[in-house]
């Protein structure tokens, strides 16, 4: 009995993540489901990114955490284009969520957005969102393992960041053995290293500049 | 349809974890479900605690993760009680894999068995394992507010503990926030600070030896 219910949950989430990607293209917003660990940096990642970027590129966020509204709130300071998403005990967004959420934002008026999802490793890989791509997230500080532990978002990463970069002479973390971790799961993955806490995040800025230029607003797309 | 089917895997997981408790207090061994954000330090403190405490205590651990066999090799320096669980995309270990581990160890012989859950600070909570408490475990390199942002967590540990207090002088981190989040959460339960790096781990290794000090095998439980 428990497959088939299984398969129809994703099976729906699928169909939600389609209409939401319908959505996003249509309206040319680059799209982007952001994971990693509880800590990793992810909010005071997008804090850093909409404070250098927004005289340039309209960016919305959608923020996915358990109960609190303390990262809605801080990236609120950046921008009037979020939306907190409360999941309760849910350990991961899904696609109806994020469509509840898109309802709520002008996308016709954004350029990318981001969804910050709940901080896990594990769940929120498997859920389809409608993003454009999935962004994951390690820090040094949890060690130079985590890429081998958490094979399938390596997998299914378009774009790998290593934060906390100004932590290195601090914590053991062999950079070499990290990175042939992900080559032997995913040669074609990018990896970027950056230290939000010394604001050093330009290859991510020119990351983000690029993919953003890439989308156009669909042809006869609804104005 | 689907509320059901939840149901009955957790009242599933209930009773196995029912028979994992009643096989546990028979032989004496108190148990300890450790759940933690990946990279908060789990293995490394089991490996100091293994080195510190293996003339005092048989200790046996059950570690999960999603893949690789790494954390038990980490740990099987130490002790020939480690059972690796692989749990494939499965973000928490269940009662039943539990229960299959236990039956590679010699209960009788063991003092003490420390669970290593798969890293994650959510979906672990829900699932009882048949372990005598839940201790939640957090870095100061994650940020002061991961304890009001993993409320579960907080409200079902007897212990928490804050490792890597060696990185305090190189990340931001309010030890006054997040001790009041965690009083206004759950009053009761005990905060230990520690650094696993620095060998810094004194009160919890006190802990552990009157936790296993007050388990005695049950009278008349098989020999």
């Amino acid at each position: 009995m428990q497959v088939p219910v299984v398969e129809n949950v994703l099976k729906l989430n699928d169909e939600v993540a389609a209409l939401n990607r319908q959505a996003l293209r249509a309206a040319g917003v680059f799209t982007i489901d952001l994971i990693g660990a509880p800590g990793c940096g992810k909010t005071a990642l997008l804090e850093a990114t909409l404070r250098q970027l927004c005289n340039e590129l309209r960016i919305g966020v959608l923020v996915g955490d358990l109960t609190t509204d303390r990262d809605g709130q801080r990236l609120a300071r950046w921008t009037g284009d979020v939306v907190q998403i409360n999941t309760g005990r849910g350990c991961h967004l899904d696609a109806n969520q994020v469509r509840q959420g898109l309802a709520r934002l002008a996308l016709d008026r954004l350029d990318l957005l981001v969804i910050e999802n709940v901080g896990n490793l594990i769940c929120p890989v498997g859920f389809d969102l409608g993003q454009d791509v999935k962004v994951g997230m390690f820090s040094v500080s949890e060690g130079d393992d985590k890429a081998a532990k958490h094979p399938y978002l390596v997998y299914e990463s378009a774009l790998l960041l290593l934060n906390k970069i100004d932590l290195l002479p601090y914590v053991p973390f062999d950079g070499c053995a990290f990175r042939r971790d992900i080559a032997g799961l995913n040669p074609r993955v990018q990896v970027l290293e950056l230290s939000v806490a010394n604001d050093d995040l330009a290859p991510w800025l020119d990351w983000v500049r690029a993919a953003a230029a890439r989308m156009t607003p669909a042809l006869g797309s609804p104005t």
